[in-house]
């Protein structure tokens, strides 16, 4: 009989992490028992898993005992103090906020492209931001057959990056603006941040706080999430990437415009027939009939959706392409249940020791 | 005594119309008499203008009798039709539709990049492309100052650039969704073709039809309207342009990624400077107070607005700009009557004659 195993969902209760609950009820993962973990104000909250009704309960260190995997999306600071005592309990903890993605110890996972990595852990696996996820499984499959030296990349980012209350507060602001009220604005561009303003029938060209270059932090994640996943360094110069990240008022699913070179000399076509094939991407591509990817259709999926593919017509080995996904499904909760996957059946779940390097203090 | 101008304004009903009427009013225009056209179903609405209330009445080619000045918006197909007859009757034409801009005998004018073209007229100037206009009066000082080789850019662009059908559709979509309807599509992505998809809470990577290359014709229109303001020339080779165009759900103005390469290699901060003191030009780029441009902030107005500005960290000589515009006011009735200050400043109102090479036939 398979193993079955015990698994832990840290911040189940919020927008990924409902849907952590959902994408592992739809996957074939053998689950002997679920815990539903979640800051107090949400203990006693009940979740449907397949079929049963689970009672979510206040995450501790003691919550890990006994646990074999846990999926974690409950802010970075959460995962840094929890996810060491999940470790050390002997679990493997697939950690969907970015705190520890740009650890040395630590594999950033895409499973249609570094599947493999995941028998590297020492403990924690971290699942990418987002908008780099769909990014890499679109360009992943081009960069291996046609070489890849540069990328520019404009996102169109929806709510629900900033989570459910992100989502709640697009609508009310579309409903305060539809009935001639001033809308407010509360959470975004970044909670806590001194200005708010409305992302209802507008665009916010901020995603996260600024850093180094007026860049934002989002558009780091991009660049170096990037390196780390398809050149393994997250500074590498082999590969090129810049940003610029932009939120629209789209409740669910991002939009990217990707713009990108490569060292062979592939037609539209030719690229297009490598992406129907690859794993994860399916290709809505056909001007003809109007067939192009839209987040109304993509809401929902775990696939990524590539159309718009196009040469530049002045820049031999340069193409343009429009990716689209569901954020908190393949951007999130389903990239993470996706690397359970690959953890199980590469047999790594207990692959390491929890004396990894990764806690150790040098 | 100055000269007092008699001024038609075809299409005035029309989003774009009733902003030219409105442009108009508040210019310095010494207007003697001004006639609002527009087809049968509009005749006899009423329009104020500089206190008094002016009467819609049918477009015909003897409409344009002793006209001086034709501001035209009423779709490509009515101003082949009519501006030849304005023409031939004397009046000087600025043409809002796209059907005369690539003509070789037609000015194609932004007058903060290059008014003393509009003295090159034989009877009609062309207004260009809402996306186009912003993203030249934004490069353009960058381009006398650096130099410019390449730009890709990426839209933002808004339900207005479909007229006021496409905010009416935008805005009945979101209020059918958010009561829980089925939202019902008959304009967008593009008026008369087979398929209508959403744009509330949706995002539609086609504006206009499909042609050559799998480009859209709105990125066919960014890449030769802004070779021919730039460079003089639809198919000059001295400056790389490609684009991806998507419509957002924001009713009125458009967002840009602007990503370009120079000569030079200015600071961003020399590139914020030199843009501070340029024609038509609002920097709005402070990242530490969270000050960038926004759409619900740019409408209404006539400037452009410029902030995100930032060097690609990889590549030497490559930048980054985020550039918004009201597409109703700077993209199209605003730049169009600065067209009709330039041509009477320049006294080019009457400064050709109307047997001119445009309506010759060879």
């Amino acid at each position: 009989m398979a193993k079955k195993y015990v698994i832990a969902i840290l911040g189940a209760t919020g927008a990924v992490g409902t849907r952590m609950v959902a994408q592992l009820a739809k996957s074939d993962i053998p689950v002997a028992e679920l815990r539903l973990l979640a800051s107090k104000r949400s203990v006693g909250q009940q979740i449907e898993f397949r079929g049963r009704s689970l009672t979510v309960s206040e995450a501790v260190p003691d919550s890990f005992n006994g646990v074999d995997i846990v999926l974690a999306s409950a802010g970075g600071k959460v995962s840094a103090r929890l996810l060491p005592e999940a470790v050390k309990r002997g679990a493997v903890c697939v950690d969907n906020t970015s705190y520890f993605r740009m650890n040395e110890h630590v594999p950033l996972v895409v499973p249609e492209v570094n599947a493999a990595e995941v028998s590297q852990h020492h403990g924690i696996i971290a699942n990418p931001n987002c908008s780099t996820i769909q990014m890499v499984v679109a360009l992943n499959p081009v960069r291996k057959r046609y070489g890849l030296n540069q990328i520019v990349v404009s996102t169109y980012q929806s709510a629900g990056g900033a989570g459910q209350a992100g989502i709640d507060e697009l609508y009310r602001e579309a409903s305060e603006h539809l009935s001639g009220q001033a809308m407010t604005s509360q959470i975004l561009p970044v909670k806590g941040q001194d200005h708010h303003y409305p992302l209802a029938f507008n665009l916010l060209p901020q995603i996260d706080v600024f850093e180094e270059g007026d860049y934002t932090h989002e558009e780091w994640k991009m660049i170096h999430e990037t390196k780390k996943i398809l050149c393994g360094d997250k500074n590498s110069r082999a590969l090129k990437v810049t940003a610029t990240c932009v939120r629209v008022p789209v409740p669910i699913t991002h939009g990217e415009t990707v713009y990108f070179t490569t060292d062979a000399t592939p037609t539209p076509a030719a690229i297009r027939e490598t992406l129907t094939t690859a794993p994860g991407v399916v290709v809505q591509d056909d001007p003809k009939q109007q067939l192009y990817p839209q987040p109304v259709n993509a809401v929902g999926s775990q696939a990524t959706f590539v159309g718009r593919i196009r040469s530049d017509m002045e820049n031999a080995r340069a193409y343009h392409m429009w990716v689209v996904a569901d954020n908190l499904v393949k951007g999130a909760a389903g990239n993470a249940v996706q690397i359970v996957e690959a953890l199980i059946q590469r047999g790594a779940v207990h692959g390491s020791p929890a004396s990894a390097p990764l806690f150790m203090k040098n």
